[in-house]
């Protein structure tokens, strides 16, 4: 966590959140998914716990650890490169390391690669409060080239 | 499709569904997606279209096809070997490969190793009517060892 | 295996093995992979039977396997948009799913996406002769745009 | 890079760098690769440059990565549980990020899960001397239960 070495990126946190907010209306994630701090090539989102998302045996469901997933990652495009709305995921790989707890999970997400075309992240997720990582994630994003970045 | 000599598996379709709209009472989940086929190794189902899970430019979200990935493995899963609840998602990995149509989407899973500690399958996720894929995915499947599977 | 729908590629699997021949001399790897059949969007390569490769237990080692998923995408790609020399593999996933017999593998390609910039491989790979997938991976190849193709 | 609070495994990389040499005697990959370093649940090991190993343009090549990721994972399994033969790679998804430079590779894995059944590492390559990462990956192994583990 090297934190003071942290750039700051062309997009606030508050900027992105904006701007999901007005992208994705209709979702019902705003609510339930915060940005806590993004920076250039990377970022750390919360998702807070709700009872909707458990699967039996009390776990978090995956789908809800993908889409935290999917969320950090676009934050971070975002944060690092500004808003592009057509930049899409193409690839995401997780594992599912270990049960979360019932409560908030952490996302951080850090920019291994950020290219013209590609983007490719490193998610990990926590439950809050609690070292051992329940779920390791990679994803890249496809950048448009610039004369395509209008929606 | 070679649907002739599709086994019947453990569980029916109708018993499988019934057992998610048991297990999974808080989701909205089981209006959305349904249960079209399942066999011994395999299933398809449907995920009906929903403004919801729209995102800019038109598009269904990448955690919607993620999710039903998911959900199509653990039907395949628990239609080949029965119920079996602490069956857990290990590893999920998928390409998005074209943007979906605003229609339904239906995933084809089809196991391709159901072993006795792992099932690992592949799922194919087509718009309605159409031929080519928008999204490919392989899952894993750890399956407890009997003495576990008590919830 | 719907062969009669075929359509050849852009270059034959001959032409395809004369340029790899003349790419990678220094390699050992053309005598022990073959091009078997190599068409538009896919192709059918084999890696002939080794001791070199056996690794405790007497299976083939994952890296064999990877190897020849690596070669048998690369063939596909070329065979379906010709040579590209500088294409690159962004991203392998492979899953290892039961133990190949000591004999000749066979590794089928189909590209499940071929646009501009991405094209994106299934490949199943079989121990010869047999009807069980010994693994499958997904492959995704970054295509230079026009004007950097010049090596 | 927490050096300090490193654990000693169970096997130290003297111990397994023997099991391998006399495990793989037939493998070329002995010389090639070397353990820098090992420790409970991680270590690193470097693959150093060989012509042989280089593809069109002057990169290294990809099976060469992913061999090294495999060997990187063996090292950090056998380290952290000792002597288990018959433990499998599973899955392994790897990132292409940039191209190496023509000089020695280091691997550095950290296993993000020690189970009884599954080991899940994640392994990041490097360029000797150079800061940032060319290939990104993570890897499962299965570990098979103590009663199936003689050879």
């Amino acid at each position: 966590m090297h934190q003071t070495t942290r750039k700051a990126g062309v997009m606030s946190a508050a900027e992105v959140q904006a701007l999901l907010d007005r992208e994705f209306p209709q979702s019902a994630r705003s609510q339930a998914i915060v940005i806590e701090e993004a920076w250039h090539g990377g970022c750390r989102v919360r998702r807070r716990f709700s009872e909707r998302s458990l699967r039996p045996g009390g776990t978090i469901s995956g789908p809800t650890m993908m889409g935290l997933t999917d969320f950090a990652m676009y934050v971070a495009v975002l944060t690092s490169i500004g808003p592009v709305p057509l930049a899409v995921t193409t690839n995401l790989n997780i594992n599912f390391l270990r049960k979360p707890s019932q409560r908030d999970l952490i996302a951080e997400c850090r920019l291994i690669k950020l290219g013209k075309r590609l983007a490719v992240g490193d998610v990990q997720i926590f439950s809050e409060g609690e070292d051992e990582m329940v779920a390791h994630a990679t994803s890249t994003y496809s950048i448009p080239p610039p004369e395509q970045r209008k929606a």
